[in-house]
Order: structure tokens, then C-alpha cells, then sequence
């Protein structure tokens, strides 16, 4: 089957085009978050993540709540990826156990102030289970990131599918890769993947080796590519001037008709 | 080893930087081919190459040869790739046997109007061997193209192997992916055959589903990616600034120092 869009509130990201483009907010206080939400909104992206786990009020509900109410208003309509990344993955330290990051999961969904929520597939069963019960419709990208290494080619095909298993209705996967072969094998597994699954699939290489995933990934399966609009929040994202031309470059260039 | 780049009159091509861009030329007359000349170079390309299978007098080997003095003149120090593409390989037809071809490329090499030589690397040894003889110094691009689908690993890796040891200065590839599994295969063989051999490497994955490879494929080791100035002449060429875009973002992310 043909590789998906992120659907987001009923309509596919960027046309149905892949891949979407995202920009992560990273801001630490209110005013800093909602700068720079006005700053990235301008650049045009096709989704915004909000890194809750770089936000310092993180611990107190209200304050989150009332930030993802502000950012909703500055965002002005792009739609709002709510992610809290793990230390383990590659995230901030945060003063919650999981108990309680599920609990603000579940008050930010409720609050319909963000249109999709990620959750990292290697969470224990239960707090996975809350996040979806409690998502409220919303959906899930469930995700799973390895800073050290690209896992071998079963590996990698094994986390898409176990994502889909879990009832992700999108699955991501970001590795690091130590060679370009690593680059080549992610594209190959996220190629097979968009065609296997019936959820759509997102994949990076991640670094300085992997930007051809940032920039290529979209002609390769991945619904979703991540680009810098003020701040990385991982490395090898690429500014979003960069990344957009690039893969209208591609758009253009696949869409011509097959030569016989 | 490091991927290496094409080095011609002494020069690293894009100043030792993968890939450097090549614009083809396919004029079929003297003034279509000076015109084509001018408009592509204003372009900026790093290198030129002449289609002499699109040239309609091919078979008198003077208006070949006048013909290559004007296109120097004309290419403003632009290093300028000699090119008979057979029909074999997806060239046009051409009124002359094999070793009339032979007989011309040694002509033009010793005009010294060119600056490096593309031969398949599918001719009779003989052709080949005499193309090598007379090159005259110049660099020699073996080169292998199927139109119709992407080899196995086992043979691509054996195709970029093979141009290595019968003497390349390059070694070529250029396929027809049938999947993105197709082009993400392409990718993994020329990254491992740019750290195995100790010539450059040049691919391609043809077509609209090979776009990726265009703008990709020098993060992946090869050192060459064909651009359209004025027209393709194979399918899938993307415009020269779309590719110098998608190529300069990539290797600011990648920031990859010069090579040479």
C-alpha cells in the first residue's frame, strides 16, 4: 500500500504530501516557549512539537495546562505535537515518575490544547495503556529513539511493527547511525515498513551522517521529517529553509510520470 | 578511505566536495550545442558533459573535432566529460561501428579540447583497451547503465569493482530502481564500494523514484550527480539549482570538510 500521511483533526498534514515538516519548541519558561512558538509559526511548518520535558514548570499541572492554552493561541492553527521525551531517549531530566507524567498526559489531551501526543513504546505496558485510554481521541504516535546505534535490519522492522501492534496510529523511529550503511538500511526498513503497515511511519537517521534522512525520508516512506525553526532539539535537524527546499526539489522531481 | 572526489587537470572538482554537479549537453547541431553550452554554464555547474551520440555529425570526425574546440571556447573553463552513449546503454543511434567510435575518442583525446573520457565498461576489451591507450592522459570514467532495473548487491558491488580494475579513473553506475528498496540498495552499495576502492565512484538510481539518489547520493560516497541546464539526457535529471540546494544543505548538515 502506498506510504500515508499523518492525519491530524481529520485532515492529512502538508496536502498529504510526505514528509510533513516539524519544528520542536524547546522553550524552557512561558515567555521563551511562546517566543519562540511566534518565531517557528512564521517559518511555516507543518506541525510544531512542544518538548514538555524542557519546560522548567513541568512539575506543576496548571502551569503546563495554561502554557499549552498560550501556545495553542500562538501557534495560530499549526496543529501542536504534545511529546515529553524520556531521559532514557534522549530527553531533559524532569522532576516526575511516570505516574504523573501519564497524569499530565491525560490533563493535556482532556484540555484539547494539542492535536497528537507521543508516547516512547518502550514504556511500561500499563502507563502506555493509560496514555492511550486517556488520549481523548487524539493521535498516538508511539515512538522509540537509540542515541548509540541503528539497530540491525530485523530490529528496526521489528520497532515499526511492534508500534503499529501497540496501536500507535503512527510509528517513529529514531536511530544513530555510525556509517552511511546504517543511513541506507533505516531508509530501506522505513521503505518496507510504509508499505507494510496500515499506520503511517516516521524514521530519521539522526547526526551529521544522517541528515539524508531529514532531507530524503519523505521519498522513502516517512510521513514526518523534524527541522529546526529557532532550536534543535536533536542532533542533524537542519533549518526548515533547508529541509523544505530539498524535498520540493524531490516532490517535483517524483512526480513526474514514469519514462517508458 | 575516504570517498574520493573527480579530479581533472589536477583539480578536485566543487573544490573536493561530494557531489560535484555535471550538466549534460545534447545538441544535435554546432549552434544548438554552443547555445545549449552558454545557458548551462551560466549555471554553474562543476562540470560539462558532451552527448556526442546526440550530435548529428557525429560521423565526420572534423566537425566532431571543430566541434569540441568551439564547445571549449564556449564552456568558459568548465572541464568538459566525453560521452558516447550507446544505444545499448540508452544513447541515441549513431551511423558508426565501434571502431569508428574508437578512432574518434582517440581523436578528440588527442585534440586535448576535452578534459575526461566516459566508456562502457560492457564494450569488447579490445574497444576498451584502445580507448585507454589513446586517452592521452585524460581521465577515465568507465561507466555501466541498465534502464530497466537496479542489479543485485552482489552484482552492483561487482560493477563498481570490475570499472576499478580494468583501469577506471571512475567508476560509474547508473540503474533503473523498481522500489524506494530499490534505491535505498543503490545507496548502501556505493557507500561501501567509495570506502572500498581506491578510485571515485559515481551512481545514480534513474527515473522519478530514484530522485533521492540526485541530491543524496554524494553523502553516500559518490562523487558525481548529473543535473539538468538545458535538457536531461537520462530520466529522473533534476534542475541544476534544485540539486545545488538539496546538495549545499545537505553537506552543511553533514558539515563535511574538503577533501582535497
Amino acid at each position: 500500500m502506498p506510504a500515508r500521511p499523518l492525519v491530524i483533526r481529520g485532515r492529512a498534514l502538508a496536502q498529504g504530501r510526505l514528509p510533513a515538516i516539524c519544528a520542536p519548541l524547546v522553550g524552557a519558561t512561558l515567555e521563551q516557549l511562546l517566543d519562540e512558538a511566534r518565531v517557528v509559526t512564521a517559518l511555516g511548518p507543518d506541525l510544531l512539537e512542544w518538548r514538555v520535558d524542557f519546560f522548567g514548570a513541568i512539575a506543576d499541572i496548571r502551569q503546563v495546562l495554561a502554557a499549552a492554552r498560550a501556545l495553542r493561541d500562538a501557534a495560530g492553527g499549526v496543529p501542536i505535537l504534545f511529546t515529553r521525551r524520556s531521559r532514557r531517549e534522549g530527553g531533559q531530566p524532569i522532576p516526575l515518575d511516570e505516574d504523573r507524567v501519564v497524569a499530565l498526559y491525560q490533563a493535556v489531551a482532556a484540555s484539547d490544547c494539542v492535536d497528537a501526543l507521543d508516547w516512547e513504546m518502550e514504556s511500561e505496558p500499563r502507563h502506555l495503556e493509560a496514555v492511550r485510554a486517556g488520549a481523548a481521541g487524539l493521535p498516538l504516535v508511539l515512538s522509540f529513539h537509540d542515541f548509540q546505534a541503528t539497530p540491525d535490519d530485523a530490529a528496526l522492522a521489528e520497532r515499526f511493527d511492534r508500534a503499529a501492534r501497540l496501536g500507535a496510529d503512527a510509528a517513529k523511529l529514531a536511530v544513530m547511525p555510525r556509517s552511511m550503511h546504517d543511513v541506507a538500511r533505516l531508509l530501506a526498513a522505513t521503505a518496507a515498513a510504509s508499505e507494510r503497515l496500515a499506520v503511517p511511519v516516521i524514521s530519521m537517521a539522526m547526526g551529521p551522517l544522517g541528515a539524508a534522512s531529514r532531507t530524503c525520508g519523505g521519498a522513502f516512506g516517512s510521513a514526518l521529517t523534524f527541522a529546526v525553526g529557532a532550536s534543535a532539539s536533536a542532533p542533524g535537524q537542519m533549518p526548515i529553509a533547508d529541509v523544505r527546499q530539498a524535498v520540493g526539489a524531490l516532490q517535483r522531481a517524483m512526480d513526474v510520470p514514469p519514462v517508458a
